[in-house]
């Protein structure tokens, strides 16, 4: 049965997130589905953020350590935060970027594990989870062991020597979502840890850490929550690993009193021992007013939006773009995918490039999968209409064709 | 022979750096006397953040990453800042914090430096390069040593079994300098490499990173450089160690080629490998603005001023609280003293805060320091005259025993 604009213009008309488009500030003419990549502008950002430069930093200076409670928020902000993962507000805290974070957390967990040297992951995960498991490998010289096997093979993979199973919960590239409770489970009963990796979840899906009984988790502020470009990560630890998860990441904002400026480190209670440096005030300023909006919304609206637009937009695929030569990476079924649907096409690069000149913004990763970002707080119904047709329009054209789409840019 | 306030604003009225002092933003009747620990707001700032956060974030979205060139910024500002220190424009980059580059860039050197195992330090060195060599060493089991000797001992302690030299150039505490040149010279001889912490050096004196032979060195975003709270780091490779060095934090922004997807990592060419994570791009645009400022002065002028401010406020304090019982921690001689002065009382942290109260604003460090940072941009020499008057009659008033002064806040 084929979908029209009107019906999709229905469901927007019944929509309970409708109202949140408004607190985003989206260029006009523009449907944006990269929210997955980079999280729009949330109008309120720009102006807590000149408050912050005017008033925090320009007029508060170094006072505003205390006055304006910089001090504590990275854990004010892992607190918020913590509500949209299933987490208890002192199991999370704001620090570093989620490659500084998984570095941290996997040589804790590998610590409490001793005589278990293998890191088990999946081929294809995100890069930086793997490169940063191959780093404190290599650094440990075989002392761990990154091991990657194919996700069907995952919980048979679990044997005596895996110390920590590493994976992304909706995969970057197709959007599967693995079954969190499922495989920590089996993790567990191997005597293993997990670290999740919530980058393309959190803010996206009713994630329940401690309903899934999960062990470390990190996660990216810069999109579903809306950050900004490069904010702050975040990462949690289950409060019954707290006092055994020593991170090797020990920086002076991580001691348990770091302004005694004595020479010996003593690693702070709680999960203020995971932050390491001075925290970036201005990145977690603006991350602070993305995470307040999530806090608005109830999780579960977004999910039962978001499975909903993947569905209609695979529809509408079909629908108007039957002979164009995609096939889908995703997962068909909603309930076994995150918020974004993957396409393939040999001419993946150049269609994305086509799209984006007609301010329909997903995008490309190699070889060839075109990315497509559902964002419930501030993506209608009817865009997706509008995206597909643009779709349709360019296959029917050839118009991707074009020279001026065929040139890599740096970042694809 | 005694200084007037007189011959201070003759010094103002002949200063070559004073235009700069309009292009800071500070609060109407503050002396600000901690640019050390967070430097002032550039007026630019505000309007380049803003820019930034509208138009690059808001309205370029996920194409601002090559359309604003965000995708190099590390790069290009860390050329910008190489001028300050003395090395070439491929040999620093911005990343992350101090404290996880120290990490980096001391794992890189040690396995440089095989069948060696000690990195040499001192004691009293900023408690957060201390912490992460002991992280590092705790995660090697050993493998690596943290080493720490009184600074007249150093030269004699570079033995055989040392790998690393790490040194703050200028001391967090004392101000007192530490012989780049020489202490650098020494190690090589003794086959050792050098990692230099800039935190208080760049942007306040002339540091000269390839005249001294330097090997690795790492410096603040937030101090003397005037990025922000919280900004991010840079950090130096000498460009002859660029091939060899390979650091464990190999997140995909160092990849030879992020955008490929490959499950491999291969460290990119030159700086570029000391990425680690999705950089701070709103940290960064902001650090910008404070480097600009300072690529337009003369360093030589910056130290000068500098110097000659360190020695009118010691004599100052002299003159005007002669009895009040205040020692100098810092070097009499200004040429072995970086850009801030301290001054040792039994009661420092209460006259620190009955200082600030009076919009003087400087830092306590514990047990006993009071420390005075200038930073020549944006003081000027009359200035010290009054922040010295305001001084002597808190103490010839008594009135930093107020019990308002004696409770501690969280950061001190």
């Amino acid at each position: 049965m084929s979908i029209s604009r009107a019906t999709l213009e229905a469901l927007d008309r019944d929509d309970r997130l409708a109202a949140f488009r408004d607190e985003f500030d989206l260029p006009p003419g523009v449907i944006y589905l990269d929210g997955n990549s980079l999280g729009a502008l949330p109008k309120a950002t720009r102006g807590r953020l000149a408050r912050a430069v005017d008033q925090e930093w320009g007029r508060g200076l170094i006072r505003s350590w205390n006055d304006a409670g910089w001090i504590d928020l990275p854990q004010r902000l892992g607190a918020q935060i913590s509500g949209l993962i299933g987490a208890q507000e002192d199991e999370v805290v704001v620090a570093d970027s989620t490659s500084v974070n998984i570095f941290k957390l996997a040589a804790a967990a590998v610590r409490m594990r001793p005589g278990r040297r293998v890191i088990l992951s999946e081929p294809g995960n995100f890069p930086t989870d793997l490169y940063m498991i191959q780093g404190l490998s290599d650094l440990l010289g075989g002392a761990v062991e990154l091991r990657t096997v194919e996700r069907d093979r995952i919980a048979e993979a679990l044997g005596p020597d895996v110390a920590l199973l590493l994976l992304t919960q909706v995969h970057y590239k197709t959007g599967a979502l693995h079954d969190m409770a499922a495989l920590t489970a089996r993790a567990h009963a191997a005597g293993a840890l997990t670290l999740w990796d919530l980058s393309h979840s959190a803010g996206a899906l009713d994630v329940d850490l401690n309903g899934a009984g999960a062990d470390f988790a990190i996660g990216c502020g810069y999109k579903y929550l809306n950050g900004g470009p490069g904010a702050p990560a975040f990462l949690f630890v289950a409060r019954r690993h707290q006092d055994q998860a020593v991170q090797p990441l020990s920086g002076w904002m991580g001691h348990a009193a770091p302004f005694d400026f004595v020479d010996s480190y003593r690693p702070a209670a709680g999960i203020r021992r995971h932050l390491c440096g001075t925290p970036s005030i201005l990145g977690m300023t603006a991350l602070a007013e993305g995470v307040s909006i999530l806090t608005r919304a109830a999780m579960q609206d977004i999910r039962a939006k978001s499975q909903r637009m993947g569905d209609i937009f695979i529809t509408l695929v079909e629908q108007m773009c039957d002979q164009a030569g995609f096939a889908l990476i995703s997962p068909r079924d909603a309930g076994q995918r995150g918020s974004h649907v993957s396409l393939s096409h040999p001419d993946g690069y150049a269609i994305m490039q086509a799209l984006i000149a007609r301010g329909v913004i997903g995008d490309f990763r190699a070889p060839d999968a075109l990315r497509f970002g559902f964002t419930p707080l501030y993506l209608g119904y009817a865009d997706l209409w509008d995206a597909v047709s643009h779709l349709a329009a360019i296959m029917a054209t050839g118009e991707y064709r074009q020279d001026r789409f065929q040139i890599r840019a740096a970042v694809t």
